[in-house]
């Protein structure tokens, strides 16, 4: 086999079959292939795509290009949640122990983020002392003990997609359907999820900005999942505006501590129950959370009570984390300068841009541009409006945290044009556009 | 200045800029940007095309990525040719030293060859001791003592061609028109010509099978030269059919010499006499050569007078090789085993299909199948026939000179269904398809 003829393939619009995609994959997994022609089939898949069968085959061969987790000493069913990142998207920090509250174990390895504000382990490192850097044997202990482990990816972990991923961003090839599915499919597979719901953004404030590119995206998604022999579920849902209020590291645990106690913003509260409600739909066995409206009036009630909470300070105390921050969300690190911003007229909220508020998060050092960046855990901002709201002028609207004047004043910048008032009355936005459903795929 | 951006902007089907071209093609030659990324960029220009300002944006910055030859020392007026390269094409042989005896300067660099047979310069170096490997200094003298000299391509003409030539092939990115183009032309601004005649081949034996393809290559690269300064002009040629007889090394010096003597092919003479022609046109001010039919009348009669083989000789002579190799071309390499094909039916010709002689001459070593092989200049095949020629049962059709018996007989394989015979009257083959002219462009 010739990785020049296999380009060539690609190029010509021709599907590439099982064994060449193996070849491409382990190839350039083990230092085989060099990146300059794998760049050139990655922008030949860019232009000609992939069908559905090589989207498996090459998300089965990353996958299998390290470690593949066998979680079943921890349970019967596993089962994992991703989300495509949106804009104060905190959902797994009160999804997971939601759904852990009801005795469905979880043992989540998690990425971290590239852009306005953190993953969710980058996240849960607000908190001090939290370890997200746990031995397999760690990761497998605390899922025992607690019910619930979250966890960095270890390197082994479909280590072909850590290498294509960094190819893919300084090459132009990052925006390709295959190759994104592909990407984030291979580490849930590698990951030994048995049911995967996704949480694919689609908005403003998300990589994919129509419904129609996030629905073609979740099917893809789904697709592999399924073929992979995963129960599988996606979630279509909107980030034109930021999800509940806080966006920033340690803003949005605390957000998921008030959420956990019952105290959460309808949105993000709605959103949490229906995640959790999927999430057991795929682990229940027989009528058990079969049925959707029952089990998201269960979640519901559970989240109201504040049960759930227990088990997201067992997880930080078995990591490491002190506890006494989820106890007291006012000990989590706090920004040295707030600064508000209200309503300039009287109205109904006609936009809070996501993508704005998104690159103002990301100026205040919330977020990170490159990899190598280190992210301020305290800073971040409060969107206190939602589209739809009547607001009077002068209402507060947003509270910048912010840990240094310039960088606030670039925040300020950004958060200028984000903010659209109407006259007349508008329309709340959707939480859910749709669903994908696997068995219909 | 980004690469990657730069990138995106390709793909996405916008222009680049000359600003941004000059970045990408400074910045690999300098070895600063990375292969992956220029790649990728390759395979953006293969789906999206180059526009007429970028392709001469592009050829402009490959040929000035090293030197451009000065040749104003030499002659007033720099001609020179250049042929996409036809199964049987020795015209360089005939042609230049032609217009040499015209009194016109000719200081030709010439690439090395890569397929069936080889190039300008490895058929000169069938003569024993003919020294292609010319200095700058070496190059300027031989020029102006003998008012010829062909000598090889010195590594820093068009360094970023060779760079490009190299990734291209190993990354699905050859059969790009922009690219093609770009890649013949910069290294024919960096060499110092002031008119050039182009010759594209169409058909069988060419990489251009389609005179529609040849037709769009051939503008392309006279809008290159054109936009740049110089006068051009394009001819589309056959090669459905070897041009002349010979095929191979040595055997196409000796059929070069024939000619030069007024005994070559007459398809082959007319072919030299149309370049030399052009060549002509180009090199010639005000009313001098400008009346084609004038000057092919001018060109045949001396062509028939072998009054130019003495300027093959002189040439031959000062960069080292053997005349008496050039007076008596049975002292040229010869085969050991000669293998006589003959007619199996009577009738008309239908075909000599220029692909297959092509790989029987590749077969029996008279080519490069990797840049490293070594060429064997004694090997070959004469083809006899031609499209049209009624042939009875038994004629002779072409020899094979091999120089052993596994060679010749994988080469007899290939020649297996190269002749097609017809029963009805067969029209002969165009030596020319038509003619891109500069001047209209």
């Amino acid at each position: 086999m010739r990785m020049d003829r296999l380009i060539e393939q690609k190029r010509d619009g021709h599907a590439l079959t099982e064994s060449e995609i193996r070849f491409f994959i382990d190839g350039y997994t083990a230092g085989q292939i060099p990146d300059y022609q794998v760049a050139a089939l990655l922008m030949a898949i860019y232009f000609q795509g992939m069908n559905r069968a090589e989207t498996v085959n090459l998300t089965r061969a990353m996958a299998e290009s390290g470690d593949m987790l066998d979680l079943s000493d921890i349970c019967d069913y596993a089962i994992d949640k991703h989300s495509s990142g949106g804009v104060g998207d905190k959902t797994s920090l009160v999804a997971l122990p939601l759904v852990a509250s009801f005795g469905v174990p979880i043992a989540k390895m998690s990425g971290r983020g590239l852009g306005p504000t953190g993953g969710t382990v980058d996240k849960l490192e607000s908190i001090s002392g939290f370890n997200v850097n746990l031995s397999e044997a760690e990761f497998r202990r605390v899922a025992r003990d607690c019910g619930i482990v979250i966890a960095g990816q270890t390197k082994s972990l479909a280590p072909a997609d850590g290498l294509l991923y960094a190819l893919r961003d300084v090459t132009g090839t990052v925006a390709s359907r295959p190759l994104i599915a592909s990407s984030i499919m291979s580490k849930k597979l590698a990951a030994g999820a048995s049911g995967i719901v996704l949480d694919v953004k689609v908005g403003r404030g998300a990589f994919m900005k129509t419904l129609e590119e996030a629905r073609a995206l979740a099917r893809t998604m789904a697709q592999i999942g399924v073929d992979a022999g995963r129960d599988m579920v996606a979630l279509l849902s909107d980030v034109n505006q930021p999800l509940g209020v806080a966006v920033g590291n340690a803003l949005e645990v605390a957000e998921a501590v008030k959420t956990l106690r019952g105290e959460g913003p309808a949105d993000f509260h709605r959103h949490c129950v229906e995640v959790a409600a999927q999430m057991l739909r795929l682990a229940g066995t027989g009528e058990r959370w079969a049925e959707l409206e029952e089990t998201r009036a269960e979640v519901d009630q559970v989240l109201k009570s504040g049960a759930a909470l227990e088990h997201l300070q067992r997880m930080v105390k078995a990591q490491g984390g002190d506890v006494s921050q989820i106890e007291d969300i006012r000990k989590l690190p706090q920004a040295r300068l707030r600064y508000n911003v209200h309503a300039r007229q009287s109205g109904a909220i006609a936009a809070i841009l996501a993508d704005r508020v998104a690159w103002a998060t990301l100026s205040l050092g919330a977020g990170r541009r490159t990899k190598e960046d280190e992210i301020d855990h305290a800073v971040g901002i409060e969107v206190f409006a939602n589209v739809g709201d009547e607001v009077a002028a002068g209402d507060l609207l947003m509270t910048v945290h912010a840990n240094d004047d310039g960088s606030l004043q670039t925040a300020l910048e950004e958060l200028g044009g984000a903010v659209a008032y109407s006259a007349s009355a508008v329309e709340p936005l959707p939480l859910f556009h749709g669903v994908v459903d696997g068995r219909e795929l």
